[in-house]
């Protein structure tokens, strides 16, 4: 048993997809590993997770099978600028979570998390705390692979991790670029970081960010600034109000002490409570599931049209070389593959 | 003039994409569109950026026509932290062009830019010292829209300042997430910046930028610690050999002073003379279209699939609600549509 553990420690810390050793057997035993990743075994929730996020033989069918045993999990979003302490307050919330017994997946979407590619440099301390309690599974995705995005990939995972029986599914990233402003949003509640003598940290993660938080932490809150940071906030606020007229909270944490995750704890149960109450929460899915289509199609159509280019003898690095020699132009041929006339 | 002149610029700093007023002129009066577009006209320049941003009518068509025009543009791309200077060291590298006589484009894809979002709260200064020279043309992407990724919309952009003449281009990214390392990797030169005193900036931005530099800038290198982030630098350099053997300089500036900027454009022009050396640009613009043709696959397929849907009856909104329900499981239904049977 602590040997399994070692295992998905490892891999969890591992930078890049490991290796499909088991692809091959995926399908032929996908029974045998549904059975046991519905009932909790890590070891199978690892595999199916690396078999879904790379797109090994069968990992379609293994999600259509899956996929009437989710829905039940609660997913929280984490997101804020590199340095603003969120895989510390995650690991508070865990520790939180752990002692109402819930089952825990942390997914960790950020390169300068510990957990991923700040490991490197960074401490591994905690991750060793974690992986001597099996109620908490943790699994990094640091980059995103040739076989779509990372937004796709962190979806698949949790809905991996919600058929295995995790009740509560976090997800860190970092709050910079579209890729993880895509990500969060597939969370129920998503939890916006800022902390306090950054300079322009509101102002820097404002773009897309900002709208989307449902609750505001300021961490590292026995730091100066921190109620400068409070008033752009509220200052932000005041600008616009939202559709479901929610108003983000705003929580003080000192993640590093555990000061404040109680707190925070009550705000996500306060927002959760918000949502049921105004039927948001059926709402929300459509919205999330409408994006989520989106991306599936959009891979999907690409294999499609990969084929296709093959089929006609055509091939990427082909048609790139004769782009570059401005022999073809782009546009036209795009448009010939989507038709499927892509002849010679 | 000047009125022209005001309009490029207020619309370089607008957040968000212009209305299409012209929408539906855009084919009718193409020919001359493009013709005004190779001769330089800003205005032409914009609009067709936004047409192509946007995907108004004749978007493809329009690229197909000017993409025999194009090719002979530098590209070169700036990346790093959120204050890192990227903004002020764009300035000063347009300034030194402007000296040669290079017509210059510069697109900035970076929220916490002066040039898009950060203007809220950022200067405008240096945006109107620029409006007041036409050889300086600065065009923002904010956000990504729903029609597509901000690589792509960047791409088209680049190729669409090319055509004009513009025959420097730099654009300019925050260096975290995915969607900047794919906006990066479609110039010719990719510059990475960082400064002292941010605590773990290699760190920071490591995963998957710091191996996609080919030239290194140490900004604000008047502060402490700019020795120790070189030092820091030159051992990541240790641990790994680039396939090409170029070992990335590594030039001090102090861009808010003008600090440095002939080193960074001698060492441009060093990078540049070692792509010509050795037949690498040939190889690099081969790897540029192959990502580009991807991106360009995945959203056109991603159209017709949208289109197949309606056809047969179906919509994002009614299949999202069904597997919001359970009613309906995703996986299945996506294979359907590329299949082309989704039907009732």
């Amino acid at each position: 048993m602590a040997r399994d553990w070692g295992t998905v420690c490892q891999e969890a810390t591992s930078r890049f997809p490991p290796l499909l050793f088991y692809t091959h057997s995926l399908i032929s035993d996908s029974e045998s590993l549904i059975a046991r990743l519905r009932s909790g075994d890590p070891r199978a929730l690892a595999r199916a997770i690396s078999a879904v996020e790379n797109r090994a033989a069968g990992w379609s069918e293994l999600l259509q099978a899956i996929f009437p045993h989710t829905g039940k999990a609660r997913v929280l979003g984490l997101t804020g600028s590199p340095g603003a302490g969120k895989s510390t307050l995650v690991d508070q919330l865990a520790k939180h979570y752990r002692k109402e017994n819930h089952s825990i997946g942390i997914i960790a979407v950020d390169p300068t998390s510990p957990y991923t590619g700040g490991a490197i440099l960074g401490d591994r301390i905690r991750m060793q705390d974690h992986c001597s309690d099996p109620g908490i599974f943790i699994r990094s995705m640091a980059t995103r692979g040739a076989l779509g995005g990372l937004a796709r990939a962190t979806a698949d995972a949790a809905t991996v991790l919600d058929a295995s029986g995790r009740d509560l599914i976090m997800i860190e990233t970092v709050g910079v670029g579209q890729d993880e402003v895509d990500i969060v949003r597939l969370a129920d509640v998503t939890i916006v970081i800022l902390v306090p003598g950054m300079g322009d940290d509101v102002q820097t993660i404002k773009a897309g960010i900002m709208e989307i938080a449902d609750i505001f932490v300021i961490n590292k809150s026995d730091r100066d600034g921190a109620d400068r940071v409070e008033r752009e906030i509220r200052a932000l606020q005041s600008l616009a109000t939202r559709n479901d007229h929610w108003t983000p909270p705003i929580v003080k944490t000192v993640a590093s002490e555990g000061v404040g995750t109680q707190k925070l704890a009550d705000a996500i149960t306060d927002y959760e409570a918000f949502l049921r109450k105004e039927n948001l929460i059926f709402k929300k899915n459509v919205e999330n599931w409408q994006e989520r289509l989106v991306e599936m199609l959009r891979d999907a159509m690409l294999e499609k049209a990969r084929a296709r280019m093959e089929e006609n003898n055509g091939s990427l690095e082909r048609y790139a070389a004769e782009i570059a020699q401005h022999r073809r132009d782009p546009y036209s041929l795009v448009e010939q593959i989507v038709r499927g006339d892509n002849r010679k």
